[in-house]
């Protein structure tokens, strides 16, 4: 088990309004040599993303709302233009998708499987809580991939915006229901480990363990900061 | 009821290898006066859109295949654009989305029900059949909606491919399992009369109904001569 699953929580900073796009760019360490081949990170990126079109939809066919199902519709619009980035990226490497994608599925449809909430409210949250800490994470490990492949991968994954439309939502049921507050914030630790598990199985990591976690562990500091911030604007305990 | 459910099935055309979009736009009866106002017309479309997108993610989360789903993600892409275009037309208009879905949405959501499949090959023909009809029948009410937002709706519904997909999925199925033919012709045939039902809601009828029959009785023989012919290229009798 890696060292940052026993870590401290690290200390809320105050909650900003830095929209998570600007807020990821701004992270610093790298992931460098610990970036998959590029087959293997736009499959598993890729397979990835087809979880969360699944696990948006889920939610907007849930939902009752009107305006709730166009939001999660629109965010599943954004994952979407997403993966057909990815897609593009695999044609231009002559890659075959199903090739490149099927190594991965059993793991992201059981981490699916294991992030799915039963309440509506938990099926947002999951969306919000793993979307955006495995878009985080994917952006900071495209840049470890050698030539423009990965800086295109990660325009791409900046490109649009999935998190407001969860968060609106999520703070508007907060708002009429101040006790879901406790119950979305135990939820969504719970997730952490899930997703944090789901990003280092798309590391590729060596021999001298020790050495691996030393990269990892501050890039994982810094993206459970901004998972943090997150959870403070919903006024939730991350 | 109307007196298309009672009428002979259409004579099947000979299979062609026509794209669904070319023979939509070579339809020629007009529905003139049955359209209804903007507002109920954009409002009816976008809500059954929503619909689409559930329908179709339901089928791409249980694809076994990578290819499978890889092909309904796609699908779902072209609804979402169609859907997106919609959006664009209410916001052009200054009609607040969910004023103009709302009153629509426990007909499309019953009509969802009633025509999701059980098994996951019954969930493709569903979109198959429903998703094929209603954008011919929306592509055929446009031509009644005055000034170029018709024809604008019109042009976004017959953009990207929905049909073919879908067609592949179910013709492979097919192939593997001839069984599975006379299974898939009665489950869709039972799909047609909710589906007419769902197209005849969106109609604005006048108290003089032999009147509106006589101009109904036309496109739904066209709309229906489509629907043998998508089934004819399956190999399925309609």
């Amino acid at each position: 088990m890696a060292s940052w699953f026993r870590r401290s929580r690290p200390r809320a900073e105050a909650p900003t309004l830095t929209p998570r796009d600007t807020a990821a760019a701004a992270l610093r360490v790298d992931l460098g040599e610990l970036a998959p081949a590029p087959d293997v990170f736009l499959g598993h990126c890729a397979a990835l993303h087809l979880t969360f079109i699944e696990q948006l939809t889920a939610a907007m066919a849930n939902a009752t709302r009107v305006a709730d199902k166009d939001a999660l519709a629109r965010a599943v619009g954004t994952v979407l233009d997403r993966y057909r980035v990815l897609a593009v990226e695999l044609e231009r490497l002559h890659l075959d998708k199903t090739d490149v994608m099927q190594p991965h599925m059993a793991g992201v449809e059981e981490f699916k499987r294991r992030t799915e909430g039963g309440e509506w409210y938990e099926q947002v949250a999951s969306a919000h809580v793993t979307i955006g800490f495995l878009t985080d994470f994917w952006i900071r490990l495209s840049g470890g991939v050698p030539g423009e492949l990965g800086q295109r991968v990660a325009e791409a994954l900046a490109e649009g915006d999935v998190q407001s439309p969860l968060h609106r939502i999520l703070e508007r049921a907060i708002a009429a229901n101040p006790r879901l507050s406790s119950r979305l914030a135990l939820w969504s630790r719970r997730l952490v480990g899930d997703t944090m598990l789901q990003a280092r199985s798309a590391l590729t990591l060596h021999a001298d363990s020790s050495r691996d976690e030393a990269q990892i562990e501050p890039v994982f500091t810094e993206l459970i900061a901004e998972h943090t911030r997150r959870m403070d604007r919903l006024g939730l305990t991350a």
